[in-house]
């Protein structure tokens, strides 16, 4: 509990990076992958479980859970790491993608945002202050700015004011942050400016300027094509501070991860392994499998004979496929359980790939053994 | 897998019995308490997990698996043990009872019963013998005699119709199940005669002269009072041979189990401990804990932190009433786990109080626990 952050590179391999994140509940390999905890639970997994996966930190919704239960009862509780039982690091997000994407009647000012949460229609309201103080409220170990985050496609000028807020409210999130003074702790910025690479770069500079523990690339992964989203990567990425982690949101499908890193990327967050495996879709080294399908009916394979998870070894897809049909509720935990264990599997391959100056064969490779799956890599 | 259906008598204390059964896949410490694995899950929760509460054998239902995936299916992929990966003993139900009180259209003659599905309304027959066939083909270690179940009140003369019949399916039954000779395995009879005691008896001594492995008492929990139930227990158990497991079916609560007991009961199965847990209901030493209470919000205490179940101890009573109140999965996961957890260990304590000759301390000790919680025993 008491080292302070920290993120060391150990190797890179072209664009790609093998490091160490050091927060005050632990150590992170990078590039890792962060399963969601969205209210407070990485839905239906005990925390054992999630650790087996070979997850190392994990993500909080902040909008959710100042909703419910609220960030003043959890401190009361001791904070998110005791609330969910989970001994390991915390990343929260700053609530603001959520506030844009679940709640109601929202009002966006220079000030922050004033909404209607989507329980039960109260009023709330998040500013760059109040998003700093619900984390450290909660004890993240990685506190994020409040930032306002666009669908895309959107117009130029909305792109370039959203992103100068952005900047603005960094700015703002920095000094509350430094008044919360919790030893250790993270904070990290994040760059906007859609898929405008010039803004892009303009947001990257002046971020990296005001000196972040880590730096996120967001608002992609809503609702642009892969390429723009890699291409956008591709060019922000060695704007950043070479000596911090970089970390893209939101994102993504075993291919995202395996090409962001190609760019440079350290640390991931998505809903994808969870929310599919509740239904019903596995993601294995040897592609995505959709076991709702008949022809998995009578099939006494595992998913994957050769996996290092004992739950893609034990379990017929005969068996996976009967529990998603008759809709039993272990059917979403195995699968939530395999596909997170398959993420972890595929970041620990490319941590290895790194060290062994072998990215590129190694990205070959699992791109390959893809294309024997249900469903195409991209 | 090789070692012969026996049942050893260990110790009583007044009607309380403690025995070993041992099956094909494993032994069982009886008293001994069945999780309800309806259709090839233990609702929520993996195999290991259900081990680790304490269970030495779970319960399967014919009606359930004969519809889907279908008993073929489950043999041809190497019995149900290995479809739901339980390696330890399993007892199926006839399928029956499920058929009184899921399915549609059934007609009922000496034959045997005719349904159509609750799933797609496809038309299905059951007899003694296909029933079975059936619990042969799942590879269940001890099956059950197709009966007739009915529930209470009931008149006279229907009781006694019905107890008539399942004598006679009985009979078949035991032909039947000599035919598939599956070496080792056991067949339990089943005692009707609703709340007639006097039908209950010549029911109990019919079946004692066909000579089964174990005897169940059936057609109890079906709608009477707790107190018309025990007394039909306390009669009945006398009447069955000393030297074979007793099984009440479909029972119950804790104080049922208790109460059960103490008048010459041996197993049990029930979906309280996982049904309840999925509605935020919380069995424990201090008796039943409603998690949806608003009373939890704010209680950093776990439900019992004497249990010796680390989920009963890890979670607090905040964070379980989170989850209940958030509809999240986890939530039924941990409530379920904490209660099959608590009646096992309800299970074991009876089973030492026997061994050392102190039921009966042991019985009103756990009920005074039973007072400090939010429902009352019985």
């Amino acid at each position: 509990m008491s080292a302070s952050f920290s993120f060391r590179l150990i190797k890179t391999d072209g664009p790609a990076r093998r490091g160490v994140m050091v927060t005050p509940h632990g150590r992170v390999e990078t590039p890792a992958f962060m399963p969601v905890g969205t209210q407070g639970t990485v839905k239906g997994l005990t925390p054992e479980v999630v650790r087996d996966t070979g997850t190392q930190i994990v993500l909080g919704n902040t909008y959710h859970l100042m909703l419910r239960p609220g960030a003043e009862r959890i401190a009361a509780l001791g904070g998110l790491h005791r609330f969910m039982n989970w001994p390991g690091p915390i990343l929260t997000d700053s609530g603001g993608f959520q506030v844009m994407s679940l709640s109601a009647l929202r009002k966006l000012s220079a000030q922050g945002v004033t909404f209607r949460s989507h329980l039960d229609g109260s009023l709330h309201h998040l500013s760059p202050e109040r998003a700093i103080e619900i984390q450290a409220l909660l004890g993240a170990d990685i506190s994020m700015q409040l930032d306002e985050c666009l669908r895309l496609p959107a117009p130029s000028a909305e792109i370039a004011r959203a992103m100068r807020l952005s900047l603005a409210w960094a700015e703002r999130s920095k000094r509350a942050f430094a008044a919360h003074a919790r030893a250790g702790h993270a904070l990290f910025g994040i760059v906007q400016g859609g898929d405008d690479l010039a803004l892009r770069a303009e947001s990257a500079r002046v971020l990296a300027d005001m000196d972040f523990d880590g730096y996120a690339i967001g608002g992609l992964a809503v609702g642009e094509p892969q390429a723009t989203m890699l291409k956008v990567v591709a060019e922000t990425a060695p704007l950043l501070p070479a000596e911090r982690p970089r970390y893209l949101m939101g994102v993504g499908t075993p291919h995202d991860l395996l090409e962001a890193v190609a760019r440079g990327i350290d640390l991931f967050d998505c809903v994808l392994p969870t929310r599919n495996g509740r239904h019903g879709l596995a993601f294995t080294r040897h592609g995505a499998i959709n076991l709702a399908n008949a022809r998995h009916a009578a099939d006494p394979r595992p998913l994957d004979e050769g996996s290092a998870h004992p739950a893609a070894r034990s379990y017929s897809r005969a068996y996976l496929h009967h529990l998603v049909k008759a809709n039993e509720m272990l059917g979403a935990v195995l699968l939530s359980t395999i596909n997170l264990a398959y993420y972890q599997q595929l970041m620990a391959g490319m941590r290895a790939a790194i060290e062994a100056g072998g990215f590129a064969e190694f990205r070959a490779r699992t791109m390959a053994e893809w294309e024997r799956g249900d469903i195409p890599p991209r």
